[in-house]
């Protein structure tokens, strides 16, 4: 065994014996520790700062003598005058080992750090950037052995980096000469390391070393809205996030009326296409002022949406989507530029689709699976994306099935006599007294209840304008509770439901919720109308869970997590007595947010993940529901509340529903009036 | 051994056994036998047309009966009669093996033909063409498995043709889905097979089986002119060819003057970038009209032009071109797309720009390479392409040396008293009467000798208006040989001369050539100035040649290719008694025409030559020979007629230069006024 010095570094564990002298950059690189620089080891970045641990070392079996490293070197004390260090750190490159040593890395000095994500079941992001900057030294040109400028710094590149292959767009060679020449053959390269389908590509170059960072943008591309967050592609830090309306709006509210704005017009889907880039681009430049940074510093980015906003932003006429067997142009994930699809960031930025799954199940839905990772998940999970389609998944790590399903725009509030988006004033949370049968709500942007003093204060702003989505499910789940609504979704009368606030309404009952008239306001109510409205929508959503538990094999799921922002808001126990997710245990039902966001942010800050999802939807066993005879059964078993024949043996354990039946034989039937909508 | 049948190709002479009933396409597929198929074997393309033949084959010793093929089947009936088919001819897609077979697959039905060049020393260029025409029929969407369109078309390429990894650029996802179901799911893709830095790539579709082809360009992008050819991608032919003016010449004659302009004007590099990027546009617009096809048949490119044209043309400064050390931004080969450098050609067709060899040897020296192959030559060969920058190569299997210099615009009949572009009405020989000392003259237009009847009324639509370069070459040449000019350059007086032609002009003498005033044209005489300026740009050639003759270790040379438009006018005799080039016997002196676009045809036609020139170039030593102090001295002694040091042993034996000496103390003296330019 050599009497070289033990080098033991922490997290990471890895250890070895290095000649005395060798700096600790050196002994890192050589035993694959992840620590950071740009500069090479030359003292300029600072990337590579460690700490150094002094005494004893049971663990390690490692005694540290506090002559274990050199002593400070000029260019070390220097960097210390200047920026200054943090206490006990020093910086990888210029320490070197003298003596048996334990060296932590920091997280701030490893490349490949976590980012920790809020929610506790959330895995962290890991980063791996797909694009990392070079400090490097360029030979000069020689009239002996002449080359190009472009030729020896990927010499350089390749010398001092190990970086092979490295090509560089047009716009690199246009702005290269005079940087390299301002730099004085010091330059600074921001480097896309490549993928499956791309060499490694020169994004960006500086004269001398460049302090600053790169930027990549994770996009949701909705049909309503437009979300970025513009990241620190080094340190994956969110520096700016923003959002715009779609400005296809106003070709059509919802999906199906865009394919349709295209069928209908020549030249329609050209339009469409216009005025999603033109909005994109409107964002972006908002999202770097916001940020105080040039658009230029943009290179990679990536975007999740439907199937129908991935065509029309790439240019693709989406009618194809609009009938059976809803043929995507393309299915995998895409690697493009910026320039192809005239966005305003860097003209050589990367742009990353995430793949689609299927004609309903999009990027976005890929990029669920990629925060979500069902395909990780120890035990059974349903993973439900609520919106116009609802996108679901259930699996486990043995498998995982996919189906959409198309709710209708019901749970965002549409097609319902009240209904509205969820802004201020929209009804979010109802609760019936079990006794009067009369309701109290509350209200978005109040905390108060509207039987509690000061409410009519606090809301004078806004006032009561309507129910959204989340408010519609809880009103309908306390009507059935308290014996308003039958299990066949019908209302009762006045004395079969003993509430005064049910009322005569043509040929059935409504309900009222509040009655905002006096102050010049709407008339709150709950048509039968309505009613049947959730019925459809939540039997749309059962049906696809239940057919992917067919064919799973399964009749329960052990969790189920409710995607999308409209899924942060839903009561799970009021969605269970809905019927509208299978039975389970309610604290097993929870939240992800805005899922489609967060695996646009992990495919942004993890180069490895976008391998993987792409993988992970290969691997997907895509449902269509469509053509599914099971499905048109389920439907009809769920169109009660909560459901015609499934037990829901842990809602039943917790909730009594009345067995009441208002059916005298005249009204509408639970079930009936399905209607298949998409888009 | 198999009692199979045996099948011998010809002319590849490859041979095999085969199954009663195997299709001759699916032998000569197995056996590598170099025959084309679109449709692959549906009968559709005919492109695998075979001719049999029949009766006694000792060399391949088989005897092939009448019926060793199949009778004719309906399909390729069908074909002849709806096509017709020459005499003897089978489709290798019907015709199956039934008795041992000699198959003569014609040059029409190889996708690896040759195309004859017209030279005799010339190569045949090699037709391996970068994109093919596949005809597939692609899997119909399936809601029960979900896959875009363009996937289910990537897996027809893979079990269909075993092309894998088949990308398609933005463009083909546009327009794809219609063309698809419009061919009712039978298409023809244009492919790009790919190349070191690009995987393969769809660059058109059509529906159905497509009866055209693709086309490519190659394009010679000169200071003063653009030249293109039309090329047909899958038979090499040259279909339209087409030139246009250099719009950049507005800014500036020479390529120096361009580089001052971009130096002194703000914007002003990219306003000739634009300039040179619509000329090109203009012409492509052209030529496709002249062919009668759209522009987006054009799927390929190749450009050659000098490091100043290239920078501009990509939009790149070309400030360091101007100034030593003459840095270029890249000197590698580039692979872009028509709409990054915003061509008028399909929006994705490659461009190929050959490497730059050095800052003053360009991707047109590197064309020239390629046209002349220096590097396969058995013998020593010296290929001189002479500009405004003469480039030189020497060299042969052993090693090549390539050099540049600076020879300035005279032999373009530039800075010439009565020198002028080579036009009608341009004197382009010139003979000097033994006796009389004057001269006579032939002009471009008219093959009759001045003194010859008749000469006057065919000229007398263009009158004789100046000399050319080659004109110029004999005119000095002659002047030489007959004694009015001595070695150094000094033009006789009359008495010492005794030439009437000879006349005073200020402190020198000047050569009356041709007297057109009487008809209201110029008096075109050659000044002792002239002299002086041919001596300084052919010295300036003989000595970059004679330096690499040096480097190379030897002092003759097997052979001389003299290169580019004017090369091809040069009298070999006429550049030897100028001491233009070395001593070589003349019939070893040939010219190669515009080999720099001969070069851009082969890399249009043949994608395997562009690695080939990439390594060639990259072997090339490189002289430069403003840093080699040798140049200088070689320039002095070649600054006298032929020269003042080397013995033109061969020259000698044929021509007797007289010995005469016109320095009488007061003129000037050869080989001073040494100007270097660059441009």
């Amino acid at each position: 065994m050599s009497n070289d010095p033990l080098v033991v570094f922490t997290p990471s564990g890895k250890r070895g014996r290095f000649a005395k002298g060798t700096p600790v950059l050196t002994a890192a690189r050589q035993l694959g520790v992840d620590l950071d620089s740009v500069c090479g080891g030359r003292g300029i970045c600072s990337k590579c700062q460690i700490s150094p641990g002094y005494g004893e070392f049971a663990k390690h079996g490692v005694y540290v003598a506090s002559d274990a490293l050199s002593e400070w070197n000029s260019v070390e004390q220097r960097y210390k005058d200047k920026r200054g260090l943090i206490e006990g750190r020093r910086l990888g490159c210029q320490a070197t080992v003298q003596g048996d040593v334990v060296i932590d890395v920091p997280p701030e000095s490893q490349v490949h750090r976590q980012v920790v994500r809020k929610r506790a079941e959330a895995r962290d992001i890991l980063i791996n950037p797909s694009t990392k900057l070079f400090y490097i030294e360029v030979a000069e040109p020689d009239m002996h052995d002449p080359s190009g400028d472009l030729e020896r710094l990927r010499d350089a590149l390749h010398e001092q980096w190990q970086l092979e292959k490295v090509h560089a767009d047009l716009h690199i060679l246009q702005i290269m000469q005079p940087i390299l020449r301002k730099g004085n053959w010091k330059v600074t390269v921001a480097v896309h390391l490549g993928d499956q389908e791309n060499t490694p590509r020169i994004m960006n170059i500086w004269p001398g070393f460049y302090e600053g960072t790169v930027y990549g943008l994770a996009v949701d591309l909705g049909s309503t809205t437009i979300a970025a967050h513009l990241c620190d592609l080094q340190t994956g830090e969110v520096v700016a996030s923003s959002g715009v309306m779609n400005p296809q709006i106003r070709f059509g509210e919802d999906l199906m009326s865009r394919v349709s704005y295209a069928m209908m017009n020549e030249k329609g889907a050209e339009e469409m296409t216009r005025a999603v880039r033109s909005g994109m681009c409107a964002l972006f430049s908002q999202i770097s002022l916001d940020a105080g940074i040039d658009l230029n510093l943009i290179v990679d980015s990536v975007f999740v949406c439907n199937p129908v906003m991935h065509h029309l932003f790439l240019g693709i006429d989406p009618f194809e989507l609009g009938q059976a067997p809803f043929a995507l142009a393309t299915s995998n994930a895409l690697r493009l530029r910026a320039g192809d699809i005239d966005l305003n960031i860097h003209p050589s930025a990367r742009v990353y689709l995430l793949p689609c799954i299927a004609g309903h199940v999009g990027a976005d839905a890929a990029a669920v699976a990629l925060s979500e990772a069902p395909d990780e998940s120890e035990d059974l999970v349903l993973i439900v994306d609520v919106g116009t389609n609802a996108e679901i998944f259930l699996g486990n790590r043995e498998k995982v099935l996919a189906c959409s399903s198309p709710t209708g725009p019901a749970f965002e509030g549409a097609q319902i006599s009240s209904g509205q988006r969820a802004a201020p004033g929209a009804i979010e949370r109802v609760e019936i007294d079990p006794e009067t049968k009369l309701p109290r709500i509350k209200v978005i942007g109040c905390d108060l209840w509207s039987d509690e003093p000061g409410f009519e204060e606090e809301i004078s702003g806004t006032g009561v304008t309507g129910i959204c989505g989340s408010g519609i499910i809880e009103m309908v789940a306390e009507m059935r509770v308290h014996g308003i609504v039958d299990a066949p979704g019908l209302i009762g009368s006045p004395e079969q439901t003993g509430s005064a606030a049910v009322f005569a309404d043509g040929r059935t009952y409504s309900y009222l919720v509040y009655d905002a008239t006096e102050r010049g306001g709407p008339r709150i109510t709950v048509t039968n109308r309505d009613i049947r409205e959730i019925q459809m929508a939540k039997a749309a959503l059962y049906s696809g869970a239940r057919l992917l538990m067919d064919k799973f094999g399964v009749d329960k799921v052990d969790r189920v997590v409710l995607a999308g922002a409209f899924g942060a808001h839903i009561s799970p126990k009021h969605a269970m007595i809905l019927g509208m997710i299978p039975d389970a245990p309610f604290d097993k039902v929870t939240s992800a947010g805005n899922a489609a966001g967060t695996g646009a942010r992990i495919a942004l800050l993890n180069i490895a993940a976008r391998a993987e999802i792409e993988a992970t939807v290969r691997a997907i066993h895509k449902i269509e529901t469509a053509i599914e005879p099971r499905f048109q059964e389920h439907f009809v078993n769920a169109s009660a509340i909560p459901n015609a024949v499934e037990p829901f043996p842990i809602l039943n354990s917790v909730v009594d529903l009345p067995r009441v039946t208002f059916n005298t034989g005249g009204g509408e039937s639970g079930g009936s009036g399905r209607r298949r909508r998409r888009g």
